[in-house]
């Protein structure tokens, strides 16, 4: 069966189709407008290439209880026209097919969980760019709870070295993405953090925040591996100072502590339009 | 079929028998001695009571992964003699009969989420007492990842009341254990925390690392509930004191967030024992 997936984000959407999630035959990228414009030309893209099933990993927040009204809605984004819009109904009306739905991040950690051999292994996602999110598969199953995991809004201890930077989460101030995402570091440094000299502190800082985010991950779900994507996440070096850095908090003391990884992407920016097709393929098969 | 529970304490085993976990009929409470003497009276208390199968929910770290020589073990444990000790094989060996083996948590977690009506709801259970643990049941399943939970050792940002304790955690110093756990408290304060005058600064203090840990359970894992167990969690109005920190660290943020308790056992102290006959049962129905 031909599939379909939407890697749905805040700035852009990734459309493809393929055979199954490892075979994607065409691939189109739309920037993100108001949901009317966007979706069709969604809408459009996938019409007449015949898929018999669609996966969306959306950006959030997201309806994700399949007993509610709004299951497959985008909720209270701040995103100028999305809070409220009804993204699975509307693909599912326009194409006339099965509909899987999730987190974009909860997407990516399935598609990376299937990139590390699958079965009842854990991992987290995490995403660091204009913003931080997580997704967690656990013994093989994404994690709902009774919404989904929004992991950039946990409060990571400040660094000794940036105890003057108020954040920017309109939120929570200085929560880690207040703190750690693409628009702190800008609002900080001026700068990327790929672009700031090697020897500039701002790498050991964001490195210790993304830590902090590590260690919790392995402490309360026990996860073998963070794998951390998104822009920032593709600065040089990062993924080593933080997993550094994840291994002094832990001190040796968790269990399993020894086969904890920090990693970047097994299928680098792929995830999480490979995640989509994955979604697309389970409801297919349901 | 008669079912045998042990919520394996590290200053206590409670031993129970039931025909079901809400019928017990026979209940023992054993202190923690050395493994050889403590394993031996355990054993002995359910020979001849005729039980089918057994349930235990151990203090930790444990080994949970059934594909390990070690599963059933607690690993590193500090305290004297326990580590590398096969309990679940002891009694499996005593007894005859087949072991169901998990935290003490995992296993009030389980135990508070059939109380609170089972199905795919998702709550976390924090013990504050000696120590701090956590355990997780995530849309029905009780968590392991490739270990377990160990909750008591994340890092809570320092309460400005609070900046000049180190924290007593051997591993970690001033993390969630090492500043909240009733050792820390006496440490301090010369006293527990029940014994604290009302207006003495210790209740904000444990209310805000608390809800620290509470906020980014709900955070990660989108768990509906935090079940807050143990001795410390008995001092009035500490659940009230969390719940009401949480709420402002989430600053209406969370999705589902309008929905997120923090509560007191449904079972008061039975958590564990109930949850250990849970194991039993599972484990018998296997």
């Amino acid at each position: 069966m031909m599939l379909g997936g939407i890697e749905a984000g805040g700035t852009k959407f990734v459309l493809a189709v393929g055979t199954s999630p490892d075979s994607v035959l065409a691939r189109h990228v739309i920037p993100t407008h108001d949901p009317a414009t966007t979706l069709a030309e969604a809408a459009a893209w996938f019409a007449g290439r015949g898929i018999g099933a669609l996966g969306i990993g959306c950006f959030g927040p997201v309806e994700l209880d399949p007993r509610s009204e709004r299951w497959g809605f985008i909720t209270t984004t701040p995103k100028p026209g999305w809070a409220d819009c009804d993204v699975a109904g509307y693909m599912a009306a326009a194409l006339g097919v099965p509909v899987g739905f999730d987190t974009d991040v909860n997407a990516a950690a399935l598609a990376e969980h299937r990139a590390a051999g699958g079965g009842a292994g854990s991992l987290a996602y995490l995403t660091i760019g204009t913003g931080i999110g997580g997704g967690l598969v656990l013994e093989g199953r994404p994690v709902h709870g009774i919404a989904h995991p929004e992991v950039g809004h946990i409060y990571p201890r400040r660094h000794p070295q940036d105890v003057d930077f108020a954040g920017v989460c309109p939120h929570h101030g200085d929560c880690l993405e207040g703190l750690a995402a693409g628009p702190a570091i800008l609002a900080r440094w001026g700068a990327s953090l790929s672009d700031l000299p090697e020897d500039h502190p701002g790498h050991a800082i964001i490195a210790d925040y993304v830590a902090q985010a590590c260690h919790l991950l392995f402490a309360t779900t026990a996860v073998g591996e963070v794998v951390i994507g998104g822009g920032v996440a593709q600065t040089p070096g990062l993924a080593r100072r933080v997993a550094a850095r994840a291994r002094e908090l832990d001190a040796g003391y968790l269990p399993g502590g020894a086969r904890h990884a920090v990693i970047r992407p097994r299928l680098g920016g792929d995830s999480g339009i490979v995640g989509a097709l994955l979604l697309a393929q389970g409801t297919a098969g349901a």
